[in-house]
């Protein structure tokens, strides 16, 4: 099986860490195929980066070859539900996959992130993935996404204390790790709190080897379908569906 | 007062309906100037096509002259998030404009809109917006976005039949139109229907003057300030917040 | 355009103030027709005060000349539903537009207020126009009504410090003045704050002029149809729909 | 005990029909004292019936002599909390004890009106009390509410037809009755649809039995405290609390 | 009327304590027989102890005589919907029926309950209830059940101290005490807290005699009918439907 | 890996089909041990059941040898989170895994069960595990548990007839099968519809495969602990947590 995982910033040495993470849960017969954006932000941090993001992140998912699964390795899910439109393999979101993984192992659960700015889109995605009432709270900790990389930076201790914290304050028993870029600090964090810590990497690509193994793909009836051939102009001409590029409805069987 | 009102869409001529729309109930010192996105899809119909139409958004916001307000006139509200960080001139949405107006004046309404498809993109938007208990019902017509501008099309008739049915089997006392394209439909249904018929692109307009009349701007404290200044890459490089074209943190002022 | 300003606590010099707010924003064509409710509270803190201000507010209404929109200054909004089915001109509550105004211009608002026994009236709105999640808090300053008009007093520096409060604890982005009598506060605190802060007063006054810029009227359909005709005995027997001084369904045309 | 029960609007033979319907149902030493008011509208079908039979209604509660509990008798619950807060013995609302007493005996229950426009009413008491996943429907009869007495209309078999829809649409297992009017059905309802009929007279009653008898009186902390002294002005000045006729936190002891 | 309150941990001074709340409220006419279970936990203090309670639960509703009401007299109401299936005697849990209470007599509770784990389970009951506005906290003070009952421990203090806490830090206007084995403790918080303390056997009691006063009985439509006949095996086989202990849809009839 | 799948039923013949559908989905490296309760009843459809069912299922969990996981193959996820306390290997509900499966593929789903008065059990755990925005609506088919592995009868036609109301009537684009009974229709009927088609027995086995293959325990801090040890009395003495066959939290390490 061939997950493709797709770093949807634009930094590479984070799409390396991000591809460990992978690589070190995925089962044998796993292939991951670890890919950056190539247009785009350095980082997502807002909701303008995030938007920015998705024209990187759909060209990787027309990119030959297909995978059986895709990753998007941003805390934000950007592009999710147009990426499930254009291919029927499914298509995972790090946040979505790490806060499903958090309701098995736990009845609540922090999520600590980056930067407070981002805390909302967390919000966003916690309130549209029906966890409203397994997520206790969204914690930033204001450190930025590419400090993570540092290993001279605060970084690792300021989110420890954050989690500290959460497990006094919210009454959690599990925490789900906010950003791509903390897919190393599962196993310090866990080693420490003693309570399960989730990274959505990991969370993801075992979830795509287990839908992909039971056999389903998107389903292709509905607001998932491809999208309708239609013209695209400008500098985006050449995403128009029915291309060739990007599949449409006349153009792709559904699942 | 400017109000500058972008189609995301690639299709003048429903630029040119939408902006007759608008200008038709614009106060006296308004001033709308009407633009067609040069990027991306000729309707917004999907998830893809609606998340491809960001890019030739945020091309209109950030293109001088710069604006008192903007509005998006795509019943999706693409990119207004995004949007909203780059400026600190307020920001429409029509589905947001309208469903507000809705609630002003009755307790219940429904959306009609275009294809099946986008429904779950407007019942996203209705639990976003807070608007669950007076929102009653999303209906889809499969009238596809083109053909409510061919006057030969049966477009009309079936968004009345669909509206009517709204009102008996939703209990409903107001419709408010799905998509922008509908803009000149709202007085030629109210007619007939007797109710209020609420059109986006208008309730964007004079709520945009209602706000930019209160002296109000968009908060730049928090989730909405101007995007980090960073490294964009590729195709997307020249997006960089702070790097002239898009403002950043260090280079706007807060509201 | 005429927008009758109704002050359902029978304080004229609370009036004052609140037509002051509400003409520093009104457009160029829109008069202001302040009124003072002439029976019930000196001032609205609680749901009895808020109970007993609705005949009051309802005389204003019925009272020649019509206005083609009504706003009731008080930030429980008192009777809203009442007024709107006995008129066909759009009526506004000041918490309803303060709150809908804050949706535009931020993703998290707090509403400060003046009793703590208040807080309740302002949460069962919350609820009830879809708040809750833009809504990130409602506080109480202990602050009395009729304490705001006095120069003298520490009103303004003890909202200012609650408003502090609320950025940092609440992580709100604006701020919603929770009382009419908090109308002249808005520059003052924004000024401070640098962030929005709504007045409702001006907020309805803006949304008036919108909606019926739009051409809007209350939907005469359902819940908001003019009252039946009926007998209405004792002291309020001559509010009965259809005697001349209330409209009924038989007497009143549907928007 | 001595419970009284007042129907708020000004129909003496209605009063009749649920004055019976409570003693049907109290314990021995309970004394029903059943007041009709004397001011305002002659049945309560709408916003605006409501509003104003409010002053009519706090009348009965501040008249001496005191009960032990106090029963509203009008499916709206009008003026619920306004009376709360003007005595420290219990006051119930109808609907309120009618929807709380469905839950104790089935797991899904549908409310069965009069007029399509009162519906809106109960279902913001619906979700005001929390009902949302407890209540399946509600469905009007458009059966007006003095109809309901009248021998020799259609309005009982208008109703049946209506709960036995409610069975097989709504999948209920109970049927609460939406207006004081029909309290005296519930027997020949329960008798043809074999499962709970609750008439919210009876409930009111029983529950008003069961807290005084638990010594609970309403909290007199927080926002059900008594109103605070403060003039009242024009033909409201008599109801001033503090005054004498109301009593407010200077001169009522909390609970 | 006979109401059977049943205890269903294990442990017998408890059920005294229990029976001793129950008869100091109940009505005149009103017999209550007290029964301690007679297997599984001695406490009941978290999911296991609860599902394993639910066996000896049954023993007692399905043991002669019959009763005209059953109290479950542990605060996780655990086999509460089981025990509405095989009687058509109306079935209380105390947690159910506290809330309810408490919101007849306040606008806002906190629960005050003991051990921290216990937490989750109220907190599943409260959503399940639609409690989740009224109630506005859940507070454990880690007092273990049976400490309750050792006059020489500190629990009666640490119990007070955290009813202060909820007033201040939640804003409640009453208190739902949160185990059994707190029934005595309601007069005596009262005295102190000067709000309404609610006890859940007292208000279920009461509740019962209502129910049953108003000729109720759980709906035997839908989920709540009696159990279809079936085999049972191992050592649970005496428990089938049908097989003359418990009762079945062909052996029991419809309330 | 072993995953330990356990028939909470007593009937055989249903745990070898369930055996059947986990083994065609496993990983190479998985060994499937199927159980069948000792204790209980031979199908679960009513809340009944259901409490009476958890006893098996508990002695299948401490039953030696232990495994990686467990998963609980009945739709109504009887004793789950009894079960997560008692071993800190993960244990799966089915329905919660088809629901979790389901939101990967689909925007919404549909559940298609067994018999209406189990709808109210799936109903409760779509509200508990946050699902009551996709799943779009649960169907009863009344075709009985046991009927289900019958060929001659009609049981396939009448789900099949219900999965395609849903695509039509919920506008659902994936279907939950709501019965562990119904694990071997998901081919037969995804062929038929052409989309995902959900057994949760498939669903909870790759999920506990992921989540093992993750290193993730259950959480051991929080509600989740081992029960505390105590007395249990009467036929289930031997279940008291701490005494070698139930661990508590001085015999069980965290996790």
């Amino acid at each position: 099986m061939r997950i493709k995982l797709i770093n949807p910033n634009t930094t590479g040495s984070m799409t390396d860490l991000i591809a460990a993470a992978a690589r070190s849960v995925a089962a044998p017969g796993t292939e991951i195929i670890a890919a950056t954006s190539r247009s785009g932000p350095a980082s997502i941090e807002c909701h303008f980066d995030e938007a920015m993001s998705v024209v990187g992140l759909i060209d990787e998912i027309i990119d030959a070859p297909a995978a059986d699964a895709y990753v998007i390795a941003c805390f934000g899910d950007p592009g999710l539900l147009a990426a499930r439109e254009i291919t029927d393999a499914p298509v995972f979101g790090i946040a979505e996959a790490a806060m499903h993984a958090a309701t098995f192992v736990s009845t609540g659960f922090s999520v600590v992130t980056t930067l407070e700015r981002t805390r909302i889109i967390t919000e966003h995605l916690v309130r549209n993935y029906g966890m409203e009432h397994q997520c206790r709270r969204v914690r930033a900790t204001d450190v930025p996404v590419l400090e993570l990389e540092r290993p001279e930076s605060n970084a690792r201790a300021t989110i420890l204390a954050e989690c500290e914290r959460a497990l006094v304050e919210d009454q959690s028993s599990a925490i789900v790790l906010g950003c791509a870029g903390m897919a190393d600090l599962a196993a310090y964090l866990e080693d420490r709190l003693q309570i399960p810590v989730i990274d959505g990497v990991a969370a993801a690509v075992k979830f795509a080897e287990a839908i992909v193994g039971m056999g389903l793909k998107t389903s292709k009836r509905g607001d998932l379908a491809p999208p309708l051939p239609k013209i695209y102009r400008g500098k985006l001409a050449s995403y128009a569906p029915g291309n060739g590029l990007v599949g449409s409805t006349t153009s792709l069987k559904a699942g």
